[in-house]
């Protein structure tokens, strides 16, 4: 079951139905839970689901409890799943944080963190899209020492059969990942969008630089604030590699021949992003270990589906890697 | 006419073309030469150019000259027109250097820096468009002392009359502009895209923030470092600013409470991004004087039309610009 039926929440209630699955949804605002009570009762009868009136209704006999609530909400919720058994994941963007509230939180329950790389412009349930994790990337937790691999193999097997990609890693390499691609580009975007206030005439003279610089930077602020408060130490210190080579660039400008000291980097920066998205190699069989599946992430794979009764997952990975490696 | 049948001198030739105008294109590469006159042939009769071998054949008998070459290249063009004696203008994004090039190399021409706020991802005559620069603001700039007044209403002109939106400023504030709109957002897009070198897992992580943060990082390397070092002084200002931001969001993800340190800048970097593009007000007229004009660009205002008979020009402003003033 999912709790709070959002952007992320009502897509996935909507995706697993379609599936055949039986699943429940709770959102803690009356009208969210009203507009999904009709489109359930619009949906196809093989894709129907319920929507409870309680976070306790909800998951009173749910195998696996899917929290699609921003990082704030987490501790609240946590509390309410206090004595539940059953699987717990999260789809939040911060992973150690929230591994230690479960680890503090839930006495029962097993829990395994979890980060769709899915977002829209817009959201809420309204916005919602069965389709939505077709083909996106999804982080699964994986820790040697305290994740249960039969649970995470569980929910490996629910995620690549939405089409997702599943991304074994820990939750401390997620985190720093997640600084450079996502919460320190909306921190960039953010003090560019500054550097127009009060200057009308750049405003009109931005083009399509500018545009899509600071295009994350209209996110809701206390959105962009949690996420990056929520996993300040990865945040601060890819913020500070990057104001790093900023401080080169400005140096750079100051050579006696500019042009020539700026080359170097811009080039690197270049090839790297037009190598980017990268592309996947033929898919290979993985025996289900859980070293060999974070060295399987850390290279930049992923896991495409999962046999469990032949103790394989098939694994694809970034061909420009596989080729260097 | 063009000397250079690149995306911008292409798309300026045939939209010229299109209006009656009578065009000669120029380009130091044979094949260009080639592929443009193939592409002249098969133009409407009303809208033929030619294209000439040399630029000395090229600028004989043109009352305008347009030089649509990158930054690098335009002292040696300015040495080939050191003696003609007409109206030349330019379109590269660094204006102040480019004016005190052609103070020093044009003997009896007359120049006035000109910067389209147009581009593709892709270049070349192929990529020319003849409706490139419709709505696009496109800068002339004006200098109260030095530019003749006539000489800047014929270009004015003739550019609204591509649909371009004409926006009067000095070369001063031109650059400083583009700093922040243009080089610098090159700049922060390069130092994003370094942050994934050698990490693949963030490059398989990386999603919509990344995509469009690091996009203009994929442009030619030799161009950024050209346009970055050709406006070096205003560029070093601004990535001093974006800079010292970037320390403040380090300060504020250090706090006691991170979350609420962060609050108001990204509150005030929100609904600036959202109040972009500037909406405009309703059109005005306003007199033909240097003062006036510079006055309207300082505003994030444009010019639409010249009435040069009733010495007027129509004129826009953005709207809420106009409310607050």
């Amino acid at each position: 079951m999912s709790i709070r039926l959002g952007l992320i929440g009502g897509s996935l209630l909507q995706a697993l139905a379609a599936r055949g699955h039986r699943v429940v949804g709770f959102d803690a605002d009356p009208a969210t839970r009203a507009t999904a009570r009709t489109a359930a009762a619009r949906a196809a009868a093989d894709a129907r689901w319920q929507v409870a009136g309680t976070v306790q209704d909800a998951i009173r006999r749910a195998e696996l409890v899917v929290l699609a609530v921003p990082l704030p909400a987490l501790p609240g919720i946590f509390d309410e799943l206090a004595d539940y058994a059953g699987l717990v994941t999260d789809v939040t963007s911060v992973k150690g944080p929230v591994r230690d509230l479960a680890e503090r939180q839930l006495r029962l329950g097993s829990f395994i963190g979890g980060h769709p790389m899915a977002g829209k412009e817009i959201s809420g349930f309204r916005a919602a899209d069965p389709k939505l994790f077709d083909g996106c990337a999804w982080v699964l937790c994986l820790d040697p020492r305290a994740t249960s691999l039969p649970d995470w193999l569980t929910l490996a097997t629910l995620i690549t059969s939405l089409g997702a990609r599943v991304v074994p890693v820990t939750a401390d390499e997620h985190d720093g990942a997640v600084a450079k691609i996502s919460h320190v580009p909306h921190l960039l975007a953010a003090a560019l969008a500054l550097a127009v206030v009060g200057d009308p005439l750049a405003a009109t003279l931005a083009a399509g630089s500018f545009r899509d610089g600071s295009r994350v930077a209209a996110t809701r602020p206390e959105l962009i604030a949690a996420m990056c408060a929520g996993n300040r130490s990865a945040v601060r210190r890819v913020l500070h590699d990057v104001i790093g080579q900023l401080d080169l660039f400005e140096e750079q400008l100051a050579a006696d021949d500019p042009t020539a000291a700026l080359r170097p980097a811009l080039s690197l920066a270049s090839s790297t992003r037009s190598a980017w998205p990268p592309v996947p190699g033929e898919p290979t069989e993985l025996p289900i270990r859980a070293d060999v599946l974070l060295r399987l992430g850390r290279v930049g794979g992923w896991i495409t589906a999962v046999d469990k009764e032949r103790r394989k997952v098939v694994a694809m990975r970034p061909e420009t890697v596989r080729n260097d490696s």
